[in-house]
């Protein structure tokens, strides 16, 4: 038994999503989340500025006393949770290694990966699925617009001009694996919030959300090392690098409820 | 007479429309250009942030010898000037106080200002143009998605699914407003590069480029001062805060040329 909180950090409010699948998953568990918003997004910035900021964000979150580490961005599981593993003792999970397991369990043999320019660009997944010798077929598509298309609500009004370019918009990226794929990733913490709109573009085509799939790794590690939390009330916590205006209303718009976030000051190291 | 370079930072890459500007209207002028990458954008972030990473800009540029220096960044330009001019003696030559230098010079009697959350929700176009009493109407209309859609580059094949996605959002956004204003401030770097397509949608609105505004005044000052350059051979330097292929993707889009970009870090103060 350990009661102490999960730590999850994101370079801004998507990784709410991740949070949303720990709390399903794992209901008594308390989290202390940290979005590095003075510094997002991740996606643009190079391997060696992420592992930098990732190193920060945990070093801020093991002084809250948490007893694992979740990296819900995509960039940061990419590129920086060898070097923390390497850094730090307590269990690190990322949001690739669990989602190459969940494919790894389904019957598939073509899995299309959507994400950040830099997700997508590093091959990971399919680097790791290769490993595997699955024979599946792995696709990878960066979808830059899709973030502040979630971020500016398109979802939310069906039917609206800027559902409307949603629309075109998921129509230009994935058209072209229609009836090529039958497993899309959902390699972007955002994307969660549109796969309705997804699957309206792609029916057919089965969703994989690596939010959910280290949810589950978590709950597996905590079991293993008897580590899961006995609390039965839990608390959440929401710290952020630099809280701005927008940082407010997109949290706002993922939760789909109102939390209190705190700004913190890191130092770059 | 002064021949050394003019110094001119943004956020990141959208500046160089403004350096565009600079080069056409003061054709012996050589430019050193920051773009910090690593924060942006700038349009998320905290007022105090803006100021901290455009004090450490200008700290660069000086140190590279420059003799004045341009804010391309709109949200910098909003926030940090006044404090750029306190803490430094060269000139300062923000985007803002020149645009309305220009739209005082119009005649109009409304304009709408486009740019990013910050630099729409500030209010600095409309409390600027209000103090000259002129009876101008002014707008304000903060369009997230636009920056991510040019740095796709949406404009650049027209009737694709991705300029029709364009359309759709730039109809979303200023549908309401024909009809209703005379001319739009350009109040984002990245915005020239859709000049075609937002006056497609804004049939017989005329537009103003912040960008132009600042080199005219930029010009005035240099005259002014006896400051102008004599050299007939300019040079240009690019520096950035963080180098991904993303920014050297973005740079060749809106300049339209390939350029030799360098990477430098930058402390927080």
């Amino acid at each position: 038994m350990d009661n102490r909180p999960i730590g999850l950090f994101d370079s801004g409010v998507g990784g709410l999503t991740v949070l949303k699948q720990i709390q399903k998953i794992l209901p008594r568990e308390s989290v202390i989340y940290l979005g590095d918003t003075q510094h997002l997004p991740y996606g643009d910035k190079s391997k060696e500025a992420i592992i930098r900021f990732s190193i920060e964000n945990t070093k801020f979150l093991l002084r809250q006393n948490v007893k694992a580490i979740v990296v819900a961005c995509n960039s940061a599981s990419s590129v920086a949770v060898e070097v923390l593993r390497e850094t730090f003792k307590v269990p690190i999970i990322g949001v690739i290694e669990p989602t190459i397991k969940c494919i790894s369990r389904k019957k598939t043999s073509s899995v299309l990966v959507i994400g950040t320019m830099r997700t997508v660009r590093s091959g990971v997944y399919q680097k790791k699925l290769q490993e595997l010798n699955l024979g599946i077929e792995i696709f990878g598509k960066a979808c830059p617009l899709l973030v502040p298309l979630v971020e500016e609500g398109a979802f939310l009004n069906k039917g609206s001009l800027l559902y409307n370019a949603l629309v075109s918009t998921l129509e230009y990226y994935l058209g072209e694996y229609r009836d090529r794929v039958s497993h899309i990733v959902l390699g972007c913490t955002h994307y969660p919030a549109i796969e309705n709109e997804i699957r309206f573009v792609m029916d057919g085509v089965e969703l994989i959300d690596p939010g959910e799939c280290a949810a589950l790794e978590l709950k597996e590690i905590l079991e293993k090392n008897d580590m899961l939390s006995e609390e039965k009330s839990r608390f959440e916590k929401f710290f952020v690098t630099d809280l701005s205006e927008k940082t407010v209303e997109v949290a706002k718009i993922i939760l789909q409820r109102e939390i209190n976030i705190e700004e913190i000051y890191l130092p770059e190291s």
